[in-house]
This record gives structure tokens, C-alpha cells and sequence, in this order.
């Protein structure tokens, strides 16, 4: 590795998902790793994609992101979200969520910069924060509850499972109820006036039983919190179409000026018919009927997954989600045969034996979760599972846990 | 600006394409300037988008690239270039040229590493290596000769403009003809043997005269050049479509490694639709036979260009192209008045003076050279003019600069 930089050489080995979705194919499992929906994208984002590669135009567009796109954006999360976005200064797209977590790390830090990380977080999050020069500083967070598997069978009535806002993953401060954290927040952080708010919003608009899509809690709708606070969004995520490439970010004007001018280094602009193809979508989409019934199947797997895993011969304990598409298992109370703790020939963490176990003892594939952590321990009990699946492959998986 | 990090606060301004496309706009000029084609790109390129549009799967794709575009690449290069590519290690596909740049400086810069710049360079490449951490060293290169009005006139023979081959750019060390360029380089970096070479070979699908399409020499086709080599590609350049944001890199498998592991936190994976839709243009053309086309339209549009230029009221010095899509000229004889060198209260080089003048007193459009120079002084007689135009565009700029 010569030529490697030294920034690099911790990642030169394929990523968690890509190694997992490999070892399924190879070994013929079902794969409830990598969350991507194994199910088609609406017919509608695949024609509009079509119609635009016939006439958009295939030229460079402004790195901000198309007219058209913006426009759609704005005009889709003020109906939805009741956000009032200046196109000019307060929104940027860029290829995926992913990209725009990059762009907003190289936008906004200094060598050195703390960066407190809720944990688990998205992987992905650690490597951007140290490439840009940050420190990152995990803070745990939980529900209140962890669910044992007969507290899950009350919750499990007349064919639905029940899904409360009892489930929030809390940030460790005192409050009585969802909307009041928001508040002690915005009371916190006006001490602290240089600390702003990077919200990774990317599945808000799955939000199970009585959450309405797009209208969770949000930094970025806080009447106190908007102005310190950039919301993450994907068009991958809202259409099924995790390849689609489409993200933005919505916030304070100072941050998207940051990111905009990370944003001509690292990609340019965008292909302008992926995002004129988007901005249809958005504009298809702005009543919000999609999304609820995007919402309804996507609770409804949750509901067919969680079943299965209760009924399944591993004794799990359970964090229920309230949206999103994965369940997240505690597996304290799972013997895991000790050779697979050992992983060529590297020790490895409870999490990712039980993985290898699952992927050889029962054909399925889950997702360790102690890389969502600071302190890997903290994590090793923890596995995820993905439900943003067809029926067939969720119902296989579970035949393969009884 | 006090989110802004330091690295990006001295690109908050929109850059100079972005610039001057607007004055183009707001002042009805004719748009020599940024390097977009205006004509429309192949139709076997939309079709091919729209195709897979409706039928490719939109999911997450490999880091590295879709393997159908990893294999067409692969076929292409080596029918067109003779390069013999293991797709496994030896390939990247990015967001671009400007995603493939990116992700080869992270992967491979450490801070304080030392980057040679042959000038004058593409003015992103300085920012990309600082953000990196490295350290650029402009060396300004320059063709063997400088061509006045009537040396351009003699070389205007019959309504064709001859291009030769001694309008090379050189690098400045002893050698006898173009061949003679890279075994010299070859011997100099077997002395060094931490040196690599990255080559952007954006254009070189664009040759003119005798050189046939991508077969101008290259470090990557170098027998002793190759393995310490990293060549830069775009599919967008290649399909006449700025937009289609697909670029590559092939070459030392040891710096792909590192490029495919920054790839993951910068843009995750491209849009699958894009890029096998991309492959199947390489495999339509992998015969050559359209880019001996698009080469011989290119040549014609600089010939008009050149002749335009040369028959104007303004007594240039001319660097004569032997391929891509620009002529730059030199504008050291060229009066330019006194208001013109200050723009916004700051004073500014001869190149923008230059620029502005044509702008408001000719209504075209050029791109100043001397951000392509790391000492801005060398750039300030040069400024380019983008021949990548209808015929409509070259012959409103030739009038307007009668």
C-alpha cells in the first residue's frame, strides 16, 4: 500500500454491507442486511427518468443544484413540512445523502472540531468527521424500553402490532414528552452559541401508527432550532431507489454557502436528469398520499418481521421502531458457538459472530451494530435487521429463524 | 461566515465558469467561455439513458461501478487503447472526472505531500490537493512556439487549417520529438521511485490532424510509466453530454485501492441507470468510428474558430490546439482599457481586464487563463475560447469581433 494515503488505510477493506450482501450471495441467504427495498421503485420515478433522458438537456447544471429541482424541493417540503426555503441560500442538492454528509463535513470543519455523535450512528458518519480533520464524540442513546419477548407478544393484538412514541430513542437529558426535548435542546444550545445541528433525516417520512410522514419533531422545523440546524434528506429513500443519487440539504444559510463551495470540488454538479426526473416526483408526490401508503407497507413489513423474530426460536430482546425500515435486536440472552467469535483468524465482537452464525447456521443475513458505536461495546449486543423487503424474502428469512 | 470551515472561505464566491456564464446571460453575449457543448448529444446516449431507465434496477451499486459499465470500459479501452484492465483492481468509476480527481486525492495525498502541477492546470485541481492536506508546485509548460497573425495565416491553406504536432506542450527537458517526452519522464522517475503519475486524459478522444482518437501517447500506455500511473477519463467528455457525470480511473492497482476506499464516504456509489447506460454507449462505439466523427466535427469548429480569431480586429498570438475543444490565445498586444482592471473596487490581471472588456464591448465570452497558473503573473497574457459550439455560436462571436 504504497501509494495509499494514511487517511485511508483503515478502509481499504470492503465496507461492513458490501462483505455482508457478498457472504449472502455466496452462501444463497436471504439478505435482511444492507437496507435497500428489494422491491421495484414506483413505476412513476422510473418513467420520468425515461421522459427526461429524451429532453433534458445533458450539460454541466449549477453546482447548487438544477432550477427545476430546487424549486420542487422547496415547493414539496413547505406542503409538507411547513418549511419556508429561500432556493437561493438555503437548500443544495448533491449525488445521495452520502454525498452531502461530505460536502457538510468539508463546508463546516476545522482541524480539530468536536463533532458529539448520537450513538448508534450511521458508519459513515465517523470516517467523514475524521477526513475532515474533526474529532467525533459518541454519546450513547436508548429507549426506555427494551422489549423482552413476552412484552412484545402483548403488543402483538388481532393481527397488528402496536407501535407508540414510548419507543423514542432519547437523548439523555430530562423530559416528559417527545416535543419537550426539542426544547431543552434549543435551551441548551443557546449557551453555546457556536454548536449547530446536523439532522440525518433520511427516513422521516416512514414513521409508523400515528406519526404522520414528514411531520416527526425536527431540528430544522424548532422555531429556536432552524436557524442553527441543516436537515439531510434522500430522494433515494423517499422513491425505494436507493441508486437514485438525489439528496439535499435544508438549513442556515451561512451552512449551505460552506457546502456549496465543498460541493464544486467534490462532484461539480449533478446529472440534470436525475434531478429534473426527481423534481417531477417531488411535484407527483406533494399531497402526500404516496407516503402514506409508502408508510402503511413499510409497517406492515415491520409488523411481519417483528412476528416472525418473536415466534423464531432466538430468544431476542427488542427496540421497536417507530419508522425507518430496520428493527434493531439485543442479543444478550443468544449462545453463539465460540468459533465464531474468531473471523480469519481475527477476534471479533459478539455482534459479528452472531452474524457469521446467522449467515451459516440459518441462512440469514443481519447487520452487526457495534460499528454504529463510539465504544464498540457498547454495540456488541446488537444486531439490525432490514424490512424494506418483498413479502417472499421477508417470510423465507423468518422460516429459516423457526 | 462563521460556520464556514477555513479550507472552503476562499471559495465562497461562485467560480469563474459559474461567473461568467451568468454575465454571459445577463448581457446577451455569445458564450465562448465554460467548456459545455451546445449542441445536443448523441441520441444513441439519450436512448440508451431512457432505456435503462425503465428497466435497470435502482439500487445501491458496487463502490467500485456496476459491473456491466466496469466490463464495457474494460472492452473499450482495450480495443481503442490497448490497455489491458483487471476490472477488479485496476478501475473506478466516479460522479465525473471531478469525482474520479477527488477521490484520488484523498486516497492517495498525506499533508505536505508534494504535487506537481504542470501549468497551466484545470483550476480545480489546487483546491482538490490542499483539501487533501498536499502541497502544489505549479511548473508552467508551453508549446515550442508562439504564432502571430500572419504565421496563422500561412498555416490557413485552402479552407483548412494545418495542425501539427509541433504545437505540443512541452515539458521542459531535452527531447527530440513526442515519443522521446515520456521516456524521458520514464528515465527521471526511476530515480524516484515514490513518484506517481495522475494524467487527465479528459480529451484525448479529441486529436486532430494525423493523431488518431485516444491513441495520443499516454503514461498509462507507457511500458515503464504504466505501473506507477493513474489515467483520468469521462464518459462525458466522450458523449459531447457534461452532464452525464460518469468519469474513470485506470491504472496502479494500489492507487485504485485507495481511490475506491475515498469513493465510499464521498459518493457511496453512482446511479446504476447512468452508468449502464453509459456502458452500453462504449460498447456502440468501441469501434472508434463515431469519435473519428466527433474528432473531425471538433476540428472543423476550431478551424472556424481560428480563422474567426485571426480575421478580427484583435492582434492575438496564438498556441494552436492539437486536439481537445479550446484555442488560447496570447493578448499581449492588445490594448485593453484603463476601467477594465478594476472589477468590484479590487484591480484584477490582464487576463480579467480582457475578459470583461470582450464581455462589454464585444458581447463574447472567454475564459481568463491565469487561475490555471500557480503564479497567477504567468496567465495574465493567455485567455481561452471553447470551440465545443454550434456553428450558429462561433460565427456570432467571429462577427462580433470583426
Amino acid at each position: 500500500m504504497k501509494h495509499v494515503s494514511n487517511r485511508m488505510l483503515n478502509y481499504l477493506e470492503p465496507q461492513m454491507y458490501a462483505r455482508f450482501t457478498m457472504l449472502a450471495n455466496q452462501k444463497g441467504c436471504v439478505n435482511l442486511g444492507q437496507g435497500f427495498p428489494n422491491f421495484a421503485p414506483p413505476q412513476f420515478l422510473r418513467e420520468a427518468l425515461s421522459e427526461e433522458a429524451l429532453t433534458e438537456q445533458l450539460q454541466y447544471t449549477m453546482t447548487a443544484g438544477h432550477p427545476k429541482l430546487l424549486n420542487s424541493a422547496a415547493s414539496f417540503f413547505q406542503k409538507r413540512m411547513g418549511l419556508q426555503i429561500n432556493i437561493d441560500k438555503e437548500i443544495v442538492v448533491s449525488s445521495g445523502a452520502q454525498s452531502v454528509l461530505c460536502c457538510l463535513m468539508q463546508g463546516i470543519l476545522n482541524p480539530n472540531d468536536e463533532v458529539i455523535v448520537f450513538d448508534p450512528a450511521f458508519d459513515l458518519y465517523r470516517p467523514l468527521i475524521e477526513f475532515s480533520g474533526g474529532k467525533h464524540i459518541g454519546i450513547p442513546i436508548k429507549p426506555k424500553v427494551l422489549n423482552n419477548k413476552e412484552m412484545m407478544l402483548k403488543r402483538y393484538q388481532n393481527g397488528q402490532f402496536i407501535y407508540t412514541n414510548d419507543d423514542e430513542w432519547e437523548i439523555d437529558f430530562t423530559h416528559l414528552e417527545q416535543n419537550e426535548e426539542y426544547n431543552k435542546l434549543a435551551e441548551i444550545l443557546e449557551k453555546y452559541p457556536k454548536i449547530i445541528v446536523c439532522e440525518d433525516a433520511a427516513y422521516h417520512h416512514i414513521t409508523f401508527q400515528n406519526n404522520e410522514p414528514f411531520k416527526y419533531p425536527r431540528c430544522i422545523t424548532h422555531p429556536k432550532l432552524k436557524e442553527k440546524s441543516v436537515c439531510v434528506m434522500s430522494a433515494g429513500k423517499m422513491f425505494s431507489a436507493t441508486g437514485l443519487r438525489v439528496g439535499f440539504a435544508i438549513g442556515n444559510e451561512d451552512i449551505i454557502k460552506g457546502m456549496k463551495a465543498a460541493q464544486t470540488y467534490h462532484i461539480f454538479c449533478l446529472n440534470p436528469v436525475n434531478q429534473t426526473a426527481t423534481a417531477r416526483c417531488l411535484d407527483y408526490t406533494a399531497d402526500g398520499l404516496y407516503f402514506y401508503s409508502l408508510r402503511n407497507l413499510y409497517q406492515q413489513q415491520a409488523t411481519k418481521l417483528l412476528k416472525g423474530l418473536i415466534e423464531s426460536r432466538l430468544n431476542f430482546n427488542y427496540w421497536v421502531p417507530q419508522g425507518g425500515y430496520f428493527v434493531v435486536t439485543d442479543i444478550s440472552n443468544i449462545d453463539i458457538p465460540n468459533k465464531y467469535f474468531i473471523q480469519n483468524d481475527v477476534k471479533v465482537t459478539r455482534d459479528f459472530a452472531f452474524a457469521h452464525y446467522m449467515i451459516n447456521e440459518f441462512g440469514v443475513v443481519c447487520i452487526p451494530c457495534s460499528p454504529y458505536y463510539e465504544n464498540k461495546e457498547t454495540g456488541q449486543n446488537l444486531v439490525r435487521w432490514a424490512f424494506c423487503k418483498t413479502d417472499e424474502t421477508i417470510s423465507e428469512a423468518i422460516n429459516r429463524l423457526q
